[in-house]
This record gives structure tokens, C-alpha cells and sequence, in this order.
């Protein structure tokens, strides 16, 4: 099963859980992919940047790629090969999809700048891992350095069958998606799906604007599922009221850097991870932080029980 | 009066209100005068960056900054300084110190790089205005590219009589002002006032953080001068439910690039601008975008009577 | 007289002579603009960024051109005036217009990312200027970081009539004065004088290419003088001899940061400048720099007779 | 046989040849290290930036790393280890070092921005690799976006015993070396061996301020060896004769981008290699590059015997 262009819903980005000794839990993985299930999650991305993929080395990548497609219970399964140099993203990527990856996710390096090089540099990546995979497109300008106009990433959807789907997270983003759907009514560019990432810190005005849903790593995921489910069946007001009581962790937890040792921590607590250790380099949180975001979780146990009676 | 590190509360970040043409807006900046103060603002900084201060002249500069000065009513006002050379930088200051003004606020040029680099163009910076003028020093990477380690900060202060107050605006930030206020506690380094910025997006945990209150301009600086008050008296949870309940237009109007468009036309809603104009280059908010700030002021009026009946 | 796209040969970028202690320095402009018009150059730019234009002020900069003008003996003076904003631009632009100069040189601010940003940049900077201003668009990634690639610059030149020049100054640039003239050959873009920059490191191979001449400050502009009159009479060999003779200086010169401290301190040697001081913050030659450009310039001076018998 | 601070004279640094295909020349290799031995070069550093190291999967890096040590003749071979994380750069070193080879480069992630956060790097990359490791610092801000203060580098050395060497390749870059030399003379630092790169542009000059040689790429590495010698033996001028004769081509092979197009044709021109070939993304020379290096090369003939009959 390949991802398509018509995938919906929540990928809830998988980050990797480590042991506090830096060794791969491969237990956690399998509690972890148990969870997402029970979200309702309709694919999965692993090994992304948030995913600590470039603190693996090949072999581990391979190996936590291999479980987490294993365990995916029919949920299509994404992976993350973005690297220096097309020999190894290729490596990697017929690899994955020997294993029953659905596609891959490529974030374009930092260096490129005008219009021309980004298209250029997804051709190039196309013909590395070959036309017959899919591929996510990873728009991300705020980590990346580079910026893709509307009329960039539709050149590179028009020139490339194989992109079917945009990890959309530039800031400010909610113009580009309305761009992009505007093409596509025009007829101007094929349909693509269209998931949102950046934490989901806009995620409550993105589906209004044309998004499929969400594909990104916050610590409720189930969170996100119900309120993308619910602006579905046109619940909107509810689902607004869900995503502003998370909005005050979710924007700590989409503090860059931090971030993930908040996700980590929280997902630790909510006993889908047995430690919240990351690989270095990477940030353990300090009492403090800590302290806040127990009183944040703490606050929102108001309004959703799910964070409540954490361990 | 000049500026000194015992500043606290609330300095708003004036913008500059223009007509739809261009023009300056001069009753607008007397409106917006009255509202400060009836708001409880305790100092108030113009001419800064989103104060779309590189698009004014020279004489459009001190036009402002006169008028701003001549309705302070006792607040403090400091005027953003940040120029491409000295003598500019030094022009500017003397004037507006001449006029009253209580200090200036001055940003790093984006070439910096080193902690050498930071701390010798700040040097220069007091060399240019003169050492009697009290300084801000703006710590804003995300937008000026210049990443101030505390230890730097810490340098400027103790080489620079003059710095007094830092604008924090770094993200993420919380452990920043904790590494600021250990080191005072240690005796490493002398006190100063914390003012932070971007938008007030982490106030809620900043202020316990060690910081004196925000120096931002946020649509409702009402709120973040309640939320200033009610933190130093105690009532800790009422604050956090008032800050959360504007946390989702906060962190809209936070984005970067579209973020003054709603600013200013939320405060033209509030009936203190005539005009939501910028001039150029400046973005206008879409018909969708102003369908989204409205939603939020609807909603956020459910919890704070000041966000209803907008005109 | 206005500038136009015919313009060919060498317009020295002049530098802003200072005092020791940072005034205006008029007696050397009046010597420079006397040795310039010996050298055979065939106009002039002014306030560029190795001109020290960002540290001078309003009134400052207006002296200078007007003096500068009226000493231009039937040189086209083109003034740069770019600026953080638009309001500042017009009004340096007007008043230089005014006093006559040819035309004014525009970079791009290092915001600029997506080819749409930079056209539209330009677009918003006529408006601000008004068309009837000739202007140079001034093409220069290593200090801008702005990557204009060949398209844009088509764009800019179809989009905008007053576009008559291009400070070509990309690295490397061979090939985009090449992919221009095609452009031009093919009739998909109208004919623009091309002038080169970067010091002229590249100029013995950027004549061939396309390019028009220089327009760059290197301490020796009689030579480029020479190198663009000799190619046009297809003394190449000799031409070239000439060049590669004052490259070891050139490209001591080209060095960013130290480089207008090398330039200042020869064309003091050369009898132009009182004194080789910049405006800070800018930097003096260390002893050891001192001794390598007299040596440079003791090895020069056995093929270049101008380099002896200096002060 | 580790590499030491005492490292002189010249460690090229070497291409990876590639078939017109893409497949790595493995006879081009062993013609290479011929090539160098018979130079005079003291040392040898493969897998760097130009050597396409991020070109290549993780077999074939340690499958070139293996053949260079084993047709290393008594050279020490320096293999360059960056990587997006530690544990790729730990598996490649340990790998190379049980291969034989001398010391590994590291290069900063261009994330980097403030003095610690470059030191606190180096330390998890030794603590990553073993402290039993020799390594080389790279510093080469023009590619890498980091600023190393000479202040920094002295922490990384005083920090980390097992730092031996600077590849020196700031720009401008020859205060840096005096600053460093000046910490030795005064006790403040440990002697580090210092080779620069940079294609060798300032090497000239670099000598003379207390670099113990070259660390580059030229395609007339022979020069370089020639230039470091005459040097040590006190033949000043006619070492810098040699040099300048040179510079032409030296400049021209320094662009960014085209720069390794132009070495691996020179390269095969003269008899190296049995193709230009770079892997992609890589520039190849337009026929107008190629006239131009072929004119180079016939003007340097008139100077060295080594650039004529070429094949």
C-alpha cells in the first residue's frame, strides 16, 4: 500500500525513544505504536528530524524503520531519508520501501535559495530514489532556511507524478495553503494532500483554509485526531474549545530546541515512553521547565481528562 | 526622567498609525496616547521595529517621537534607535533625548556573529549616542539573526553603565532570563530590568521567571498589564486563565510578517487606530485572515468583556 | 543626462574620504574626482557600501553627492540608495536627482528569498522612487545574501523600463553574464549594460563573457581603465598580462571586511587621500597587513610603473 | 603513526574520482597517491567537502578510506568524519582509525552561532569519537556559516587535547593566524599545527604569519609543496614569482560551485584522473569554462613547465 495523494487525517510524527544509556527502546516503540493506533492515527511518519533521525546511524535507522513498519497495523507508514547526498538517501530509501515503507519524506538542504535550485534539487532527489516512490515534500522554512513560493511547490508537483503529499510548516502558512487550493480549483495544479505540521500551532484555522489534517508530533495526538475528526462532522465550536485548552502546551512544546524533551517528557508521563532521553546532542528539561509543564498539564486535566492522573 | 533598571509593568510597543495613503495618522497617535495610560502602562517604547520604524525619514521620526513624548503623561517613553551606521544612530538619539525621551532601545545588525562581535558593536553604539543616554539592548534572534549567549549579555552589562533594561525576546527563552537572574544572584553580574517581547507569547511563565513584565505590543496591552498586576499580587491562577483565554489570538497575532496587520487592525476593531494601514512593504490581512481574527475576538469575548462589541 | 543601457567602460566605485577624526574629509573628493576623470573613467557611483553610505547621515550624504556632481566633469554620477525603507530611499533619491546625478544604484535588502520577493522588492522600490529614475540593479550574494538566479534578473529588466544597468557582482558569475546575453540574443530580454563588480577578481574573464566594463573601487582603476580599453582593441595577451600583474593586489584588496582598509590606505600612498581613516566600525590596517601591501605593491610596481614612487 | 601538532608542509586534499557513471575510479585513486608522493606532500586528507564525502554511502567512504591508507606510503591520512550526528561520525572514525588512519576533520553544522555553543560541539564530538583520536578543526566560515573567534579556538584546544590541527580557511583569515601564534608566544596556548585552505588564495602571505603550511585542494598541489619549501629555505621573492604565476588559475579554481569542476579537468588533464566526473548535484564546465582554464593553463606554461603538454 502507497501513499497517495488522498491521505487524510493525522501522521503523528514518531520521535525515537532511547534508554537513558542513548540505546534504542525497542520496547517503547512497540507501546508507542500501539498508542497511535488507539488514536486513531491514519498513517505515520518515523525517522524525521524531530525523529532524531540524523543521530542514527544506517543500521539503526533500518532497524527502528523495520519495527515500526511491522507494527503499523495497516497504518501507511512514512519515512524520513532527507540527507547530505543522494547516495545515501537512496540507500535508505530503497531500503524502507523493501520493507513495506508507503513513501519517504525529503526536507531540502539549507544551502538551496532561488526558485530554480529547489526544483531542480527535488528532480535530482526523484531521480536518486527513483519515480516510482512517493514522496512527502517538507516545507519547512523556519528550520530549513528555504523558502518555496506557492508557485515553486507547484512546479514541483506538476514536474514530479511522484509527490503526493506536502508537510506543510512554513510560518506564517495559512496564505499558502489557500494558494495551493486555489490552484487546484483553477486547474492550474493537481490535488495533493495536504498535512500540517509545525506542532499544529495553526491547526485550527489550517483545515478551514484546505488542509487533510495534521502530520506532526505533539504530545496529545489524540488531541489532534479529535479535533480533525470533529471540524469533519462540523463540530467546529467544540473543536475549537479542545484545541484552545491544549494550545497553551501545545505552543511550550513547539518551542524549537526544547521541544522534543517536552514531548518526550509528556508522552513519558502518559506511559508510552520509559524515558525521556534523547541522543546528544539534545536538551534534558531543567526543574523548572519541568515544573511548568506539570502545571500546564495540570491546567489542561481540566478540560480533558487525558491529561489527568498522569504517573 | 531616564530610563533605569528598576523599570517594571508593561512598556507597549507603539505602532505608527498611518491613513490608507501613507500618511501619518496624528490624532490616531493621540488616541492610542490615552489608551495606554488608561491601560495601566507604566512606560512605552515607539520607533521599534514593528513601530515600522525603517520605513519612516528622518524628520517623520522625530515628528513622532515628539508628539509620543509630549502626551507621555509621566510614562517613560523609549525610542528605537537601531540604524544602519552610527551616525544615524547618533543623530536620532540626540535629537529625541533633547526632546525627553527616557531612553533608547538599540538591536544588533544581522552580521554579527561572534560574542566579540556582539559585545564590541555595542561599545561602539554607546561611543556614537554618548554615555549618558540609558539603553535597551533588544535580544531578538529570530528576526535580527544574532544569537546573544547569556555570558554576552552579561559583558554588555557590566562593561555598559548605560544598558539598563534588555528587551527578551529570544526563543526559546525561559532558561535565558533564569541563566540572567543566577548570575545577579551569584553577584556576577548587576541587576537590570527584563522587559519581554515577542508578543508575550511565553509571559504566563516568563514573570515567574525572574522577569519585571513585557515590553510588547500586543493588541490588548490591557490584558498584559492585568496579567503583570495580578502575577505581583498573588492570583496566579485568575492570570493564567485570562492570559490562556487570549493565548489564541496572541499566538496569531505573533506570526511573524502578517502578525502588525492584525495588531493594528484589531486596535482599529478597538476604536483607537482610524486606519489599519502599513506602509510599504507591509501586508494587508485577506478577507479569510480577517474572518479568523474575528472568530477568535467572538470567541475570546465569551471570557474577556473588553473583546466584544468592536466596531 | 541620464544613465542608460549603453553604458560601457569604468565606473569606479569611489570610497568617502574621512579625517582621523571621522569628518568629512572635501579636499580629498575634489582630488579624487580629478584623478578619476585622468584615469579615463567614464562615470562614477557614489554612497555604495564600500562608500561607507550606512554611516553617513541625511545631510551628510546629500553633500557629498552634490559635490561629487558638480565636480563629475560630464561623468554620469550614479548614487546608491538603498535603504531599510522606502521613505528614506525616495527622499535620498529626489534630492540627488535634483541636484543631477544619472541615476541611483539599488541593493536588495537580506530578507529576500523567493524569486516572487525580490521582483516584487524592486517593483515596490520604482513606485517609491518613480519611474522616471534610471536605476542599477545591483546583483551582490556574498554581502546580501540575496541569490538572484538569471530569471529574476530577466523578470526585473522586462518588468521594470528604468532597469538599465546590472551591478553584476555574484560569485562565481561567469556564467550568468553569459546566460543574460543569451537572453538577450534570443530576444527574450532587452539589452541592459552589464558592469561588473567584486573588486574586478574576475574581469579578465567576465569581458569575454558579455559584460560592459567594470564598476568596482579597486585602488587602481587606471588599470581597469586600461584592461577594458585594451580588450575592446583586442590587445588580449598584453590586457591580460596587465591584469594578472595586479592580481596578487586585487585580490588582497577583494578581501571582505579588510578590504576598503587596503584600498583607503593605497590611494593615500597614491597622493588622492589625506588619510586612509574609515568611519567606525571599520578596520585599520595592522602593521603586519601594512608590510604586505607595501610589498605587494614593491612586487607590483616591476611591471606597473604607477605602483612606484609612492608616499 | 597519529597525527601530532608538529604536522608541516602540505596534506593536499583529495578528489574522489569518478566514472562518467558515477562509480567511484578506484585505478584513478592509486594513480592519485602516486601523483602525491611524488609532489613532496608531508600528509593527506580525503573525504572532506571536495571529496564528494557527503556523495557518498557509508561502504563507500570507508572502501576509499581503506585504499588511500593502503597506498599511503609512509604519508599520514587524515579522513574527514562530519556528519549531521555523532553516532555516523563515531562509526566512521572508529572505522577509519582501526583502517589506519592518522586523525579525522570535523567540521561545525552550520547551526552554530554563539561561542559556547561551538565549544560545547567539540566536546560531544570528542566525547563521540574518543579522546584518543587526533582531529582536525575546520574552519571554514564561507561554507559552514560559522564564526570561530580566535578566542574559541583556543578553548576548543586548551579544552580537547587530542585537537592537533587548524585547517585554516577564514576569510579574511591572516589576523586569525597572527592572534593564534600570539596566544603561543605568550603562554596563553598550546601549539597546534596550522595548514590552510581555502585553495591556498592567501597562502602567500599565511606563511608568513605562522602558518606550518597547506591543507587544500589545488590542482598543482606540486606548487604548493614547491611554495612551502622555497619558503622554509628563505627563497621569499622567488617563491611568491612561483605563486603569482600561479594565481590566475588558483583564483579561478577557488569560485565556489565550479571550483572542484575546474580541479578534477585540470586534474585529468594532466593524467591524474580519467574523468572529471563529480557526482551529482555537481557543476560540470560549460565550453566557455573549459577555453578559459585551457587559457589559464597557457599562460601559467610561459611560467612552470608543469602546466604545458598537457594531454
Amino acid at each position: 500500500m502507497k501513499l497517495t495523494a488522498d491521505a487524510k487525517g493525522v501522521f503523528p510524527i514518531a520521535p525515537t525513544p532511547f534508554f537513558d544509556d542513548g540505546a534504542v527502546d525497542r520496547a517503547s516503540i512497540d507501546r508507542m505504536m500501539d498508542f497511535y493506533q488507539s488514536c486513531g492515527a491514519t498513517g505515520l511518519t518515523v525517522l524525521g528530524q524531530l525523529g532524531e533521525a540524523p543521530k542514527l546511524d544506517f543500521t539503526e535507522s533500518l532497524e527502528i524503520a523495520s519495527q515500526v513498519i511491522g507494527k503499523a497495523g495497516g497504518m501507511p507508514i512514512v519515512v524520513g531519508v532527507s540527507a547530505p547526498g543522494f547516495a545515501s538517501m537512496r540507500s535508505l530509501t530503497r531500503a524502507v520501501m523493501d520493507l513495506g515503507a508507503a513513501g519517504v519524506m525529503i526536507a531540502p538542504p539549507n544551502t538551496l535559495r532561488t526558485d530554480d535550485q529547489i526544483v531542480t534539487y527535488y528532480h535530482q532527489a526523484v531521480d536518486a530514489i527513483g519515480d516510482d516512490v512517493p514522496f512527502v515534500l517538507q516545507d519547512y522554512p523556519l528550520t530549513f532556511s528555504v523558502q518555496m513560493a506557492p508557485s515553486v511547490i507547484r512546479r514541483i508537483v506538476t514536474d514530479l507524478a511522484s509527490c503526493v503529499m506536502l508537510k506543510h510548516e512554513d510560518w506564517p502558512g495559512l496564505e499558502k495553503i489557500s494558494a495551493l487550493r486555489r490552484f487546484e480549483a483553477e486547474g492550474a495544479m493537481r490535488h495533493i494532500s495536504i498535512l500540517c505540521g509545525n506542532n499544529g500551532l495553526f491547526l485550527d484555522y489550517e483545515m478551514a483554509r484546505g488542509a487533510d489534517g495534521a502530520n506532526t508530533g505533539y504530545c496529545f495526538p489524540d488531541m489532534l485526531c479529535d479535533f480533525v475528526k470533529w471540524m469533519g462532522e462540523g463540530k467546529t465550536e467544540a473543536a475549537h474549545d479542545l484545541f484552545d485548552a491544549h494550545l497553551p502546551l501545545l505552543r511550550y512544546e513547539q518551542q524549537p530546541g526544547v521541544g522534543l524533551a517536552v514531548r518526550k517528557y509528556v508522552m513519558m508521563r502518559r506511559g508510552i515512553l520509559s524515558s525521556a532521553a534523547q541522543r546528544r546532542p539534545g536538551g534534558a528539561l531543567t526543574p523548572a521547565a519541568k515544573a511548568e509543564v506539570d502545571h500546564l498539564l495540570t491546567r489542561l486535566g481540566k478540560h480533558d481528562p487525558r491529561a489527568k492522573n498522569l504517573v
